[in-house]
């Protein structure tokens, strides 16, 4: 588990990478100060279906990261695209995270020479999960200055934004073998722990799970604010911690 | 709850304002780098039994932290003390947080003086705990310009270093009339939950209780690393956390 992000965080978005597949989870908050906040989807899908699926989370400067998310899909509807030029055909995942890191300091680089005298922050951070066909799943972190690490059986997941609140949870539950039934369980309740403590980010929430080697998104979902099933399962795991502190001995 | 310290957290402190008393809660991890750590009591009593009890808990800077403690110690053993000059003396807890907060903020800055070429950080906040005969508990967090704020009824708890992690479990469980000993659980859990996500909170911990109107310290405890009790009750929590995640359904 590694985070990235020294803005003060207005997102939570986590990836895992699993055995059986990858799981992602994003926050749709966005603000321009507290009395300006809107929603924003914060997760972007590329995908030729059966041959390459490309999933983006992004967070920090919604400047930023609209921008770079444009830019990449031109790229990709660009008549003369080629290998150098497009996620979608780039040779390996891993050139795929050079070429999104590479535009999303460059994107940077463009914004802030017009921000010099405004002092306002620039700086975003991304999860980027893919396959191609022939290929391994991998799982990136980017940084803001276009440089990544990767998730490895050691360190399954990856978080951006307020990465903090909902770190213990995953720290606890997952591992590479965990199911994907649980991952979406165990990055809902990492979710869970962050709203209740940082206002700023916030509902709905976008999920998306990718199975091993189907190199396509297998279900997308909008948890909208009020959603049932989450409010019962938030409901539930609250009960459940405070009968199990109530059990612990000290 | 709230929390302060923009400097990278090296410690985990917490107190807890309970209608029973106070129990607080500090790391002794110091370091000057990762390859010069040390072990430093972070929790400092001044009591006049019956009478009087403060505590202080520190985060930051050591050489603040320290050579603050060591002014008020000595302003209290002045043979020529007076109530604007000894927090043992001074009339109101208030008073006795504005003292500490004065204190805090001269000695930041003497030693900024020193530093402004190093640009080394100088920053330091506190929770300050204490009661007087005939006077409320009060429960203090000091900001490092010497500001504090008071926890209250709705906000029974403050936290200051690396105060995230160890935060879902205090949300969840502590409460104005949460018993001593849940009290005390609770923030060993909350210190477990920050040990395992960041290696510069070290053991061992000190443990402070006061008894509400004891104006004394109950009971102090220092817990080494390997105490038997706190790695049984580690283990236990990490079991019933997986077994609720379990039992969940999505």
């Amino acid at each position: 588990m590694f985070a990235a992000g020294s803005e003060t965080p207005m997102t939570y978005c986590v990836g895992l990478l699993l055995n059986d597949g990858m799981v992602l989870l994003s926050d749709t908050r966005t603000n321009a100060g507290l009395d300006n906040i809107a929603t924003y989807r914060k997760t972007f899908v590329f995908e030729a279906p059966g041959e390459r699926v490309v999933t983006i989370l992004t967070a920090g400067s919604l400047s930023v990261t609209q921008t770079m998310v444009a830019r990449l899909r031109e790229a990709i509807e660009d008549p003369e695209a080629t290998p150098d030029t497009s996620i979608m055909l780039a040779p390996t995942m891993l050139q795929v995270a050079e070429m999104v890191g590479a535009e999303l300091a460059s994107v940077r680089h463009d914004i802030d020479g017009k921000m010099n005298a405004a002092k306002v922050s620039t700086s975003a951070s991304l999860i980027l999960a893919g396959q191609r066909a022939g290929g391994a799943m991998r799982l990136f972190l980017i940084y803001p200055e276009g440089n990544f690490i990767e998730a490895t059986e050691d360190t399954p997941f990856l978080q951006i934004g307020e990465h903090k609140y909902g770190k213990p949870i995953l720290d606890r539950v997952v591992r590479p073998e965990t199911s994907l039934e649980d991952a979406q369980k165990a990055v809902l309740l990492s979710m869970d722990s962050t709203l209740r403590s940082n206002l700023s980010v916030g509902m709905p929430l976008d999920m998306t799970v990718i199975v091993r080697d189907e190199c396509r998104v297998g279900s997308r979902r909008r948890i909208e604010a009020g959603d049932t099933d989450f409010v019962r399962m938030s409901e539930a795991w609250s009960l459940a911690l405070r009968e199990a502190f109530t059990r612990i001995e000290i």
